[in-house]
This record gives structure tokens, sequence and C-alpha cells, in this order.
């Protein structure tokens, strides 16, 4: 399968509910334009394109859920705007554009973050009761997995960690814990999110958040790589912006090559971890081949 | 009826819950430190007391829904976090202590706030799908009411524009949206709350809605007074900072005796609202009275 255009067109299906769900007449107020500066950034909807894959690869028709996809863009947008504010990684520029709090200021910022972080509940709650194809215990199993990925046990813990040991001495377990909790805990519920809403059994289930624990990993190590490889103009935020702020990454503590393997080894046991599942989770496959190999 | 003695009643059982589920061992990062130093800095917990006595009021036992109304307080307590920031309202001092900023730092502080929202969600589906006196249906709808309320579209569009209209020539409909979305939309939907799990009918929660905007104004208009007439010692937290802060507040733009009586139409309206009810809706009544006397 051509998996560039499979993203493409699956990218193309978020922005347009985004779109839509985001335009308000007469809603002329600086926050609502702060949200809508760093929603229609330009990100590439990995996260709704991994909860649409999942469903897909569980036989649903993945145009059932877009909604409530959709909504962990916003969950992710508000991290990415918190996290570069001045007082967390003090970053100017995300994906070639200056940050929210560059152009809004810093506490329109901070309350574009928090107003998307609420809205992606209220996006997971706005086709209910109408949207039968979910039922309504797997919509609220959903909602706890996503506020407890999201929260002081997921990705804001794994921030607060990464935060709070720069310029300390790298260790393994603290590496690990930022990673899996700053990153690979939003991937992963995105994915399993497909098998929950698909009412799928926990053996299913655990498949799904096994693969996407694994990509999300990946993910993150892809992302330290590219901080130290990459070029600021390609990459649209600051190149070697980990090194200055003496972030715990895997190429510092393993190395860029050691880091790689890793990388790559990940991606093996994510795909594997998909053996139960028939060619519908192509797909899935094909996108943790794709997310190591990005050079964005 | 003792309404001091109902509130401090209702109090300890809001406090119980929280203490026991923010009791994590082995739970030491400074993040769940700072989400437990700002919920246990002795707020008074109102307005999960009007989701308790909203239930009440529909003829049930509060006890059933105290994990739900408890959510309320994670989400004003992260509200206060935010608001409190250097970037936002610059406060020192609340309720006695040092602000989050002040302890923790700024980054930290951030969140602490984002991370209490997002627990907001996980309690609300705790005891999910065990606690069977609710309906799955009412507890998603209940998601939706609080996440509209706590937003882009009620309290934090709310905190915007009183942020961006600092400084500028104060006009009635500005403040009325100010004061109406930073406050009484978190109170009304608190009160709703209570509606929504007894199941009760259309034109019940419109009734209590109604009561709820009305108290949180009235709520909002006597912590303007306070702002002004208060000692620092008294409130915990700076008095007169709203004029030096040039904020749009009603005493500001009505005067002190006109805003203290807009306070007392409102709660006899509010009162008013709650014509339907029987006496199980007194503490509600007794509450709204209460909540324009108070003297912090």
């Amino acid at each position: 399968m051509d998996i560039e255009n499979y993203l493409k067109e699956k990218r193309a299906l978020i922005d347009s509910y985004l779109e839509s769900y985001f335009n308000i007449p007469n809603e002329h107020s600086v926050l609502h334009k702060a949200m809508r500066y760093s929603l229609f950034a330009g990100g590439k909807r990995i996260r709704p394109i991994l909860a649409l894959s999942a469903y897909r690869a569980c036989g649903k028709d993945p145009k059932h859920i877009i909604p409530y996809a959709s909504a962990m863009e916003l969950i992710h947008t508000y991290s990415l705007i918190h996290d570069d504010l001045p007082s967390m990684d003090n970053d100017d520029m995300r994906r070639g554009k200056p940050t929210s709090h560059k152009v809004f200021g810093e506490a329109i910022a901070i309350l574009a973050g928090d107003a998307l972080l609420t809205e992606a509940f209220s996006m997971l709650t706005n086709n209910f009761p109408s949207a039968n194809e979910i039922k309504p215990t797997s919509l609220i199993r959903m909602i706890r997995e996503i506020s407890l990925s999201s929260g002081v046990h997921g990705m804001v813990g794994g921030q607060a960690l990464d935060i709070s040991s720069e310029n300390s001495k790298p260790d393994r377990d603290t590496l690990a814990f930022i990673h899996f909790h700053k990153t690979a805990a939003l991937i992963a519920v995105s994915v399993k999110m497909g098998g929950i809403l698909a009412d799928s059994d926990e053996t299913t289930l655990k498949s799904l958040t096994n693969y996407g624990e694994k990509i999300g990993l990946a993910f993150q190590i892809t992302d330290d790589i590219l901080n130290v490889e990459g070029k600021t103009e390609e990459l649209g935020k600051a190149a070697g912006s980990d090194a200055k702020m003496r972030k715990m990454t895997y190429p510092a503590f393993y190395g860029i090559e050691r880091s790689r393997q890793e990388a790559n080894n990940l991606v093996a046991e994510a795909i594997d971890a998909l053996a139960l599942f028939s060619s519908d989770a192509d797909p899935l496959r094909e996108i943790a081949s794709y997310l190591v190999q990005r050079r964005v």
C-alpha cells in the first residue's frame, strides 16, 4: 500500500472535521483565534489517524469515529502549546511558525491550551447519543482511558519529570519513564481508542496497546535523533535544543547509533504485536515503519 | 436549618473522598505534591456541595454522587492555579498561603493545573460501571455539560476576556460576559449536575440552572466587593488587587452600594427559581443567602 497517500487521505478527513467544528460564526475572540492558530498549524494528525487505523484493523469503517479520533489532536495540540512556554521548553518556533505565546502572549497561550484540553471532552461527547454506532459504556471507558493517559499518571506526569530532570545526570529509568509517559501514553491510547470503540475483546485491546506503546517510544526516540541531526529549517523548530537545555534524551544517553537501532527494534516489536490481525491492520503496520523513517 | 453546620458536614464528605483519592502510596513526584498543595489549601468546596444539594433537592441521597461532585473541585482548583500565574493575575497569596508558582515554580504550577483538569475527567469516570445509581447516558451528558461550561464557551473564555480587558474602559456587556463565563458557568453546571444525575426532567434542570447562574453572578459580585472592602489577612489573598490591575468589576462600574443591591436581587431571584421544589431544596435556598453574606 501507498502509506504516504493513505496518511494524506486520512489527514484530510480529520482536517475537514476539525475545520467545520472550529468554524463558529461570529466568534471573534482572541482565545478562539489562538486555539485555531495552533490547531491548524500543519500537524500531521498522527494520533487521530492511528485511532482510525486501529478501528479499521478491528474490521470497522473509520468514518464512524472521526469526531472521537479528532479529539486526540486537541489534547496533543494543547500539550505542545504548554510545552513551548517560556517556563517550560521556551521554544519560539514550532512547525515553522512562531509559537502561541510569541504571537498571543503567555496568558492567552496558557488559556488556549486549557481550552483545547477541555474542548477535547466536549468533542468526545458531541455526537452523543445520536452516534448509535458507539455504546455509551464504551464511550465512558474511552474518556476514562484518555484522561488517565493524559494526566498525572500519563503525559503531564512525563512532562513534569522531563522539566525537573533538565541538567540532572541522565539515568536509564528516568529516561524510560519520561519517554513512556510524555509521548507513548497518548499515542498508545489513541490506538487503543479504535479497539474500545469497536467493542473489541481484552486480548485485542492488549495487542493494540502493546503496538501503540512500542511505536510511541520509537516515535519519541526518532524525535530526539532529529533534534540532534535535523536542520531547524526542515524541522520547523529549533534543532539542537535538547542538548542546549540538557534534556534527558536517548541520543544523549545511548548515542545516535544505538538509539536508531532501538527505534528499529521497537518498530519490529510493534508489528509483531499485530500478529493476530488480518490485512485490515496493514495501515498500522506501515505507519510503524513510516514513523521512524520520517525526516520531520 | 443551621446552614453553617450543613456546609461543614458536606465539606467533610468531599474532603474525605478527595483525601482518599489523592492518597497514593509511593507517589512522591513534585507534580502530585503540587496538585495536593492547592487542592488541600482550605477550599470551601462550594461547587461540590451545590451538586450534592441539588441532587438532594431532586429527592435523592447525596452520598451516591460524592465522586462526581468532587470532580468539580478539581476543575475549580486548576482554574485558581492558572489564574494566579504571573502572566495572568500575578497573585502571590491565596487562602493565606503562597500560590502554587511561588512554591513550585511556574512550569510545575502550569502542569499541576493541567493535571487537575485532566484528573477531573478520570474522577468522573472512576466508579463506572459499578456505580449503578447513575445511567451511562446521564454521565455522558454531564461530562459534556461540564466541559462546555469550563472551556472556550465558559470559564476559560471568561478568564481570557477578563485578562484582555484589563485597562480597558469598562462597559456593561463586557462585564456581564466576564462574570457570567468566568464564575457563574461553573457554579451553574455544578448545580445542574445534581439534576442530571438524578435523571430529572428538563423543567427541573432549567430551574436548577437558573438558580445556579443567579447565585454564580451574586457570588462573583460579592467577591469583587470583598476585594474592595476586605482586608488581606482576612481574605487570605491580596485585597485591592482588582483596582490595581484595573480589572473590570461590578464595584468599579456600578459602585459598592449598587453592587450589593444587585447581589441581593440575584439571591432573591435564585430562590424564586426554586419555587417548584419541596423543602428538600432548603439547603440550596440557604446557600444562596449565605454566599452573599460571607466575609471571606
